[in-house]
């Protein structure tokens, strides 16, 4: 009886305040526009040329024995001592013959599934932020709390397509089980296809293991993909131990992962956008041939997150024109291979959600998007150079999602949405207002925002002077509260559990 | 002796304070990537035809006798007792193989000339604004010390090409007087390119007539346009008598106006994009047109303001979706003529400068530059859907504008870019602080922000956790100290003054 009541004020209380941004349904997206290109064909050459050089002439650093042999066998030039491979161009090519353009990622919920490649486009939330912030608490560590809080919130959120289930490090969880109770949360909380870590064979292994409990069996998850993770090299020109742990794991059950080298030009390339581009490629290309490798035919994706360093404070510089010059040159030479591309989205150096945070995030997105990313990270919640994830920087970015998805929609040009029968009724110095054609499409015409104030300055003097920021506070909190969490068999949820359980005590996880 | 001593103090000062943003010299800007299109062919050619259908057998209404007269003469179908013009396709085809592609706008100082088509863009600032706020003293009228104030700003900031001389409306200025004082403090304070008013025949005479006191003649002015102005077509279909008065005055003397149709969706269009296109369309092709009939050959602007009305409140929506494709329409329909095209920067909905002001504003300006717009209006302090003029916006939008110039500089790929004896010599794990590379190219490698703070945590909250709308305030205060007058020859002031005195006696002007 009790709960009936409380279920009914609830519901009340839903219906009252659900934002628009809580009806966007979760919907595949494409990008139908040509891809934007800032460069020539010639100048993707150049840069191709130089990688393959530094490919075949310098080479790149494997700091893990398995490794070597494996581009032993396959007839690389290996240096054991210094632990160094150089790879000709011609085996670069042959091996980047079996990887696929486009491949699917399955959710938990088919409905949910994400297609990476061609000029398909997903969101991901942020990822690996060890702060969390909102306005109420403050800048604070993060914690499987506040980890909790927001894979709920982008669970809700239709514009993400895909969980970084690395988002935030919940630090009040001892770090030998740390990606199990990640990995765990993520599946009971959200149904939506996600992204794991890459820390090594330990970690891979359970991300494995707890997904063949999830999707049935480990032939069922290599004969279709449910996990991908990012693989960053330590640029310059290097590969530690652990990400190759992670890749070969990965590769060898046939995940996807995303091989990103994680270059400031400045500091891991030389001081020029060129250089941190053909050292990317170059990087990028040895990884995914080494994936192929492991298991030819197996989809991996080619990950881009090149920007420069600030000479003025040493910092990254997020949110620059570089780094949206450096996000379309490497979507170029994705697609100039033939593979699927991922960058990132609300990329900032902001410390608070202002308009700082919000240029520099929309100087990120709209080249990744108008790029033809097929997986951009980062989309929502990113603030301080990714030191936190912010939970009304996430709703910020929710909205300019949906905004650029609804851009993406473009026009459809008919004899009715011309409307040249309309005009003529109206004619000149007439006004559309409660007309028969937009009393019938006036609620589905165009977007409708939710954090972005369209009200007049004294209404909104009146409602309290409210900035962005404020408002983002409110909804994050309305939008939490239409969460519902998405079923998860009992049967699968109990194996979990019990895989997790089990883990924790035999974990020797000192990194994550 | 204390003049002296005043200047000296001065002068440290602005050394110690200048920011890197009054560094950016003025510079021509051009794009040189491929327009980015919306827009099929077909969908194309789909809104001419519904254009041509509205010009033929709609028609537009001119609210003025002697424009009725030009149209009829041209061969027009005039119904003159409902001042409706019927345009055949042919003649409207015929009119426009007269219009220039692109032209030079002239300045004051050469140096800072224009050019108005193809693949260049010229950011002007915001118009029109009743209001002027900042952090410091509030929302309040516009006066003409702030008018003054956001001219210097204007001309302080090397991103801003061209200066809208209806910046702001400095409502301390009786409304006969008001042309001349604003046309008179732009020529005294700025020596950049600069839009005016297109308020009827007297308003317009009086700008050319101050005109041709700065650069010598009418007949020098006739030559090589100096001023440009906006003309707005009254949505739907309609021109009235003020606006055609600005139209034909400054045809006669051959200066290039911007026909631009305001258009809000759901109110003064059918509540599609498609129709609002077409209208838009129909609308800025009669008002191209009648210029060439005034004047063959005389420069013109095709002008795009259209975005959809709020269904909500009522409102504009400003820097959304909807207005982020109308832009990129309008341009490719401009280059389907082959006609300069303007459009707008940094349009948003906000009442303050905060988040939602800079997602809105990069909506905006995506879309304008990469769509080639020649001359974008409200690039640099709008506010609040245009009813105020915000001056830490304008240092907000200027950051913006900046980082988008270094943005269309696109790479440069060479030996030297490329650098690979530089990335074998630091080799795999190594890394490139400090090298001779990176000495020598540091300072100029990469765009250095001056309202984006990219300090860490610690030493942002040691500096005050100052948000980029404060920032923005100091900057601002900064960027006009360092302002200086740009010399007007004392014979040409003298001129100037006198006729403005003169004309503010005589003037009949009973609105802006």
């Amino acid at each position: 009886m009790m709960r009936r009541r409380n279920g009914g004020r609830r519901a009340r209380r839903r219906e009252r305040s659900v934002p628009p941004l809580a009806s966007i349904p979760f919907q595949p997206l494409q990008n139908p526009y040509a891809p934007f290109e800032i460069l020539t064909a010639s100048q993707v050459e150049g840069i191709h040329s130089a990688s393959m050089h530094i490919l075949e002439e310098i080479g790149v650093e494997f700091l893990d024995e398995e490794t070597l042999g494996i581009w032993k066998s396959a007839g690389a030039i290996v240096d054991r001592e210094n632990q160094r491979v150089r790879i000709e161009a011609d085996l670069v090519e042959k091996l980047l013959k079996t990887v696929p353009s486009s491949f699917t990622l399955r959710a938990r919920n088919p409905d949910r599934n994400v297609t990476i490649g061609g000029n398909h486009i997903n969101f991901a939330t942020v990822a690996s932020a060890p702060y969390y912030s909102d306005l109420k608490t403050g800048r604070q560590p993060g914690s499987l709390k506040t980890f909790e809080r927001m894979i709920r919130l982008a669970q809700v959120c239709g514009p993400i397509h895909v969980i970084e289930g690395m988002l935030l490090e919940p630090q009040d969880v001892p770090i030998p089980q740390r990606h199990l109770v990640k990995g765990y949360t993520v599946y009971a909380l959200s149904d939506k296809a996600h992204l794991v870590a890459s820390h090594g064979r330990e970690i891979a292994e359970d991300h494995v293991n707890m997904a063949s409990i999830v999707f049935g069996s480990e032939e069922e998850i290599k004969h279709k993909p449910v996990l991908s993770a990012v693989v960053n090299a330590n640029s310059p020109l290097r590969y530690d131990e652990r990400m190759l742990g992670g890749l070969l794991t990965y590769a060898r059950y046939r995940q996807p992962v995303a091989i990103t080298p994680f270059i400031l030009a400045g500091a891991m390339s030389p001081v020029s956008l060129p250089a941190a581009l053909a050292q990317q490629n170059a990087e990028a290309l040895a990884g995914i041939t080494l994936t192929q490798l492991v298991n030819p035919g197996t989809p991996v994706i080619y990950g881009g997150f090149a920007t420069s360093i600030d000479m003025q404070t040493g910092s990254p510089a997020f949110g620059g024109p570089e780094g949206a010059l450096a996000l379309l040159a490497g979507a170029q030479l994705a697609r100039f291979y033939g593979l699927p591309y991922r960058g990132s989205g609300g990329l900032n150096n902001s410390k608070t959600p202002d308009a700082q945070a919000a240029y520099e995030s929309q100087m990120t997105l709209w080249p990744a998007v108008l790029g033809h990313t097929n997986l951009i990270i980062h989309s929502a919640g990113w603030l301080e150079s990714g030191l936190v994830c912010s939970l009304e920087k996430f709703v910020l970015d929710i909205e300019g999602l949906a905004m650029m998805s609804r851009f993406l929609n473009g026009l459809e040009i008919s004899k009715e949405s011309l409307a040249l029968e309309e005009i003529a009724e109206i004619g000149p110095g007439g006004n559309h207002f409660g007309t028969a054609y937009t009393m019938a499409r006036f609620q589905d015409a165009f977007y409708r925002p939710t954090v972005s104030d369209r009200q007049n300055y004294e209404t909104w003097v009146e409602n309290g002077e409210k900035d962005a920021l404020q408002r983002s506070h409110e909804i994050a909190n309305q939008l939490l509260e239409s969460y519902e969490q998405p079923a998860l068999p009992s049967k699968v949820q109990g194996e979990l559990m019990d895989y997790v359980e089990k883990r924790k005590q035999e974990s020797t996880v000192s990194y994550f």
